[in-house]
């Protein structure tokens, strides 16, 4: 315990799930993480009544276990869907939570009687591994999650980078087969539209069609092919299951276009993969490598290492804290 | 004239010909810009030479007409077909000249009595766009230069950026088909692949078989479908000609893929595209807009103007020149 020592609140807001806890302003800990779900059909006010609940609680905690006063709580840093207006602290539009022009950071703000900060999840997650994870160390991190989606940040010359109106980083919506699978978000052969977690189910049951009797896929969700999710298909495959086993290579080759044309771009000295598709592990990363080496420039391929997040349930809370940090520090 | 004026040279190294002038620290003008051919046959120490040469021409013709004295000379900057070591000032490999780890800055330097800086030639035309052309005044922009090949520079918050290993901005080798045209880079699908000056004229050499009668795109190189250019399919669609205008169509949409993805990765202000292609003018940038448009994200489309290069001649000497002031001079 060090009287001396202050601290910084970070809330990861999802479609599912907040995940809140706090952190000493060094970065060396985690203190009273912990998760929530958002109910988001309760409306933006209760999601921000719970917001600011589990605030307190993080606060409380952080003062039983450390021993600081109320006053070592520099602040809140937040993550949060977007597309959003730094600014501003608002959320101009999240489908997931049904918000429009939603004044997020200065309602939470208001409540808890802090400052905050507000900024992307997947920019916050990116920066958490760059700060505390499997980043660190690195000066050019490009961060993707793959989850629902295909969420992205960029972390150029150790700084994130937001763009003109802070919509950069959306990797999940690059194109890699221009005539190509249709995207949610209206273009055609968007990477997520092949290799987020649904689009990988989505191929395994087109990979069915004509051939269900030799795959154990099926079987493996009590006869419903709609039951089939990214992590069905990564089981078989361990299992040995050839058509899984083609989806995941095919996962593994259009990732690896999509890793491939990051590199050639940013020249990153890190990739750091995270989200619910990568619990794949080796079966994925192994063969994304190999496709990135086969696609991007020598010296590009060289310089970077691809590899998983190493904070699965906290980066975005540890990168909301961090992004906080350096927008009222200054640094990090 | 203003005795306390300080010049740079600037020197843009390409496959074919040099170019190479000078301007005040204040960019308010170009001076003595002049082209000559590189010869590259005749090996590095030759093309030294001519860049020598070319420098104590411009240096001289600047003090002619400043009455400036060879003191107000700050250095040189070089912009240098890549990949480079910029530290050490090494030309790494360029393929057009026929170069291994030449170690051109310093034998510039030396020849010339001048310090020295080396950059890629991309990054130095968008710079030159950025510091005195059709970019000025944005923040985040993305440089193209469509010619023989696609090159590529980031200007990311008001910088050039490189990347981890001086290779950053190699756009034209960004995958839009993943299973699509082999590119001379070994993957497949590259954008330089579609839309370079050589990819346009083979897409339409393609376009012609089976229905050469109906075009007039053959008879307007003498009979030799191998002698048709990027030019000459503009000239025909131009003319109204039907063959041309669908490739001039699809090199928008294969390019508007490709700016698409620039455009959700960095949401950038600026996108400028430089190169012979470009000569083309609206019947390239209006379906280009229109295909971004289709593609991209809304905030991102909003935030950013596509326009052609101001400066087609020199945008390469006057960057070279700015690289050289913000290495040395620590801005612009």
């Amino acid at each position: 315990m060090n009287a001396k020592e202050r601290y910084i609140v970070g809330v990861d807001l999802g479609g599912t799930n907040i995940v809140a806890g706090a952190m000493p302003v060094d970065g060396s800990r985690e203190i009273a993480m912990s998760t929530t779900q958002t109910l988001a059909e309760g409306g933006a006010g209760a999601v921000v009544d719970r917001i600011a609940a589990m605030i307190d609680k993080v606060i409380a905690q952080t003062m039983a276990e450390t021993g600081a006063s109320r006053s070592a709580f520099l602040g809140v840093g937040i993550g949060s869907p977007g597309p959003l207006n730094r600014d501003k602290g608002i959320v101009i539009i999240t489908p997931n939570l049904g918000w429009k022009n939603f004044p997020l950071r200065d309602e939470i703000s208001s409540r808890v009687k802090l400052e905050a900060t507000l900024d992307n999840d997947a920019n916050c997650a990116t920066l958490g591994e760059f700060w505390c994870g499997a980043a660190k160390g690195g000066r050019n991190v490009i961060g993707m999650t793959l989850g629902t989606g295909i969420g992205g940040g960029l972390i150029l010359d150790g700084k994130l980078f937001h763009g003109a109106s802070d919509v950069a980083g959306e990797i999940g919506h690059t194109t890699i087969d221009s005539t190509g699978r249709r995207c949610k978000c209206g273009n055609y052969g968007c990477l997520e539209a092949y290799a987020s977690g649904p689009a990988i189910a989505e191929r395994a049951r087109e990979a069915l069609r004509g051939d269900e009797g030799e795959s154990i896929l099926v079987g493996m969700v009590e006869g419903d092919a709609r039951k089939i999710t990214a992590a069905t298909v990564y089981e078989a495959a361990k299992r040995g299951d050839i058509t899984a086993r083609e989806v995941v290579r095919e996962t593994a080759r259009f990732l690896g276009a999509g890793v491939a044309n990051l590199l050639n771009i940013f020249n990153p000295d890190t990739v750091v993969l995270a989200g619910g598709v990568t619990q794949a592990g080796d079966a994925l990363f192994q063969p994304l490598r190999a496709e990135v080496k086969r696609r991007a420039f020598k010296p590009a391929v060289q310089a970077c290492r691809i590899v998983p997040g190493a904070l699965p349930l906290s980066a975005g809370v540890v990168g909301a804290i961090a992004a906080f940090k350096q927008q009222k520090l200054g640094e990090l």
